[in-house]
């Protein structure tokens, strides 16, 4: 396994550790939750997390403008309950607290085993659940991935301008069925707790619908020009979408270099001018990774104007770019 | 081949059609010059380029308080005197020109050449040539990597503050000799142009001392655990550093996802503190990249008030975080 590493069990806490020193204005708490040092002393106090193999997600965002806590699990497994209410705890201050998580069964549970125990210390607690990934077709199911990394940045906006903890969970709730994204990827996560792959894949095919944790979507295929990638995804977003304008992320997952990306950005926008979709704003970069998966996401969220506001208002964080 | 492009041919023109999109602020002309579209109208103006493959290098960091032009040679390959040229003549406002240019034979020749082109047309042009990767023992043949990036934002900074191009010469002049890098790599880069990787390794080996075009330094050995690594880096930078404290780039070579290079910098941060230097500020990200390349490259620079205040004074680039 090649990866810069000491110890595949420390993968966690190192990590952390050097989060820490990179981002001076951040703390880590109960070895696992990344938190301000600088403390919200009101206001509705954000908090989401999950896994560990995202990065910048979720730590990253632990920003102003953007979250105030995140809960990070061991690499592709979710956060406990113990440490979700730690998280819940150290950032509440009196006006309530906003769990965004996203759609994983075990992040599901553990973030709401924290909301009840939180509750039952009196702490007013609500939770939004994520699931843009249009690969699985029950809406339901549907995983949350690169398109949460918006939800943090909406629901930071508000909490920035004082909203009140049902404001901002009902604002967040007319966004999250708004936000569509699809995968894929060329090469599977190599896993540094394992030691082993993600998936296997051959040297000539793709994973069309991939998840962040290198999960199965829509169907597996042979390698194809960038351009016909893309028109594969757009079809199936265009069965989700009906605006004419929209914010667009495409999203890296860890291991393609910024010069693809940025040509997956050209045919992404010639496609769309064929289309006659108009695009307000494009996010491109790392911002949800599997790893160092090789491969990406497009996220599209309509461009209303109160979204698009949001998404471009001022963050501290490092890692959002607006 | 594993990648998201179209055509190989077109990787350079796609990638920066691309670029384009994902920064309105920016404009290409002559197919290969990087430019913002709001003219600098006074000042010195900078320019650098090379070959591509190290993106965000160097057309994202055409920006404010950055570089007014980028000249973006084919892969690996150096632009012509006549694009570089164009650049000059582009940025140029009548207060000078500055170009900024790794140490690779070619690029001297044809930045060289474009000077005298430019001179001949009456424009004032000075160079100055970084050499920062100490994996080459004879300073005069030592490569330009990753410092590369603060030379332009130190460049960047005294130009907004308005000195004149002697004025700017002469303090970069100062800055060069002091800042040091070095490089490892897991992997090689896969040159999209070719096909073929840059060079071939073993699993269980690794490239001490390479470049960002993937050339040999200073030896390959069996992979160790990264706190191994990283006093095999700083057991080398430190035949070459006399400052108690530093500024420090932990860069990403592209493929390696920020998990790992938190993680390197958390171990870097404990030996440094062993040895009792101080560091005044990190830089942890991907900022000079050798395409798909695993690996990662540490830069030292003193921390010199003045560099320092440079080095975080603001820029619009969407890739260089203070």
């Amino acid at each position: 396994m090649k990866k810069l590493i000491k110890d595949r069990q420390q993968f966690l806490s190192d990590m952390l550790d050097g989060l820490k020193i990179a981002n001076p204005e951040l703390d880590v708490i109960e070895d696992t939750v990344v938190v301000r040092k600088d403390k919200k002393q009101s206001g509705v106090a954000l908090v989401s997390g999950g896994g560990s193999g995202h990065e910048p997600a979720h730590a990253g965002y632990v920003a102003q403008g953007m979250l105030d806590a995140a809960v990070c699990g061991e690499v592709f497994t979710s956060p406990t309950p113990d440490k979700i209410l730690e998280a819940i705890k150290a950032v509440d201050n009196g006006d309530g607290v906003l769990l965004i998580v996203k759609n994983y069964a075990g992040d599901v549970m553990n973030f709401e085993m924290a909301q009840e125990m939180a509750e039952m210390e009196g702490i007013q607690v609500e939770t939004v659940i994520v699931r843009d990934d249009i690969a699985i077709s029950e809406p339901d199911q549907r995983r949350g991935v690169a398109g949460t990394v918006l939800v943090h940045k909406y629901a930071g906006f508000l909490a920035e301008k004082g909203l009140a903890l049902n404001e901002i969970k009902e604002k967040v709730e007319i966004l999250l069925p708004e936000i569509k994204s699809i995968g894929m990827a060329l090469t599977p996560p190599m896993v540094p707790t394992t030691g082993r792959y993600g998936f296997d894949i051959e040297d000539n095919e793709m994973e069309i619908g991939v998840g962040i944790h290198g999960e199965k979507g829509l169907h597996r295929e042979s390698i194809q020009p960038i351009n016909q990638i893309i028109s594969t995804l757009v079809e199936k977003l265009e069965q989700e979408i009906s605006a004419d304008d929209y914010i667009v992320m495409v999203n890296g997952m860890g291991g393609t270099p910024q010069s693809e990306l940025n040509i997956v950005t050209k045919y992404l926008s010639e496609l769309f001018n064929d289309k006659h979709y108009g695009v307000k704003h494009w996010y491109v970069g790392n911002f949800m990774t599997s790893l160092d998966m090789q491969g990406f996401s497009i996220t599209l969220v309509p461009a209303k104007e109160e979204w698009l506001k949001a998404f471009l208002a001022p963050t501290t964080s490092l890692y959002f770019n607006a």
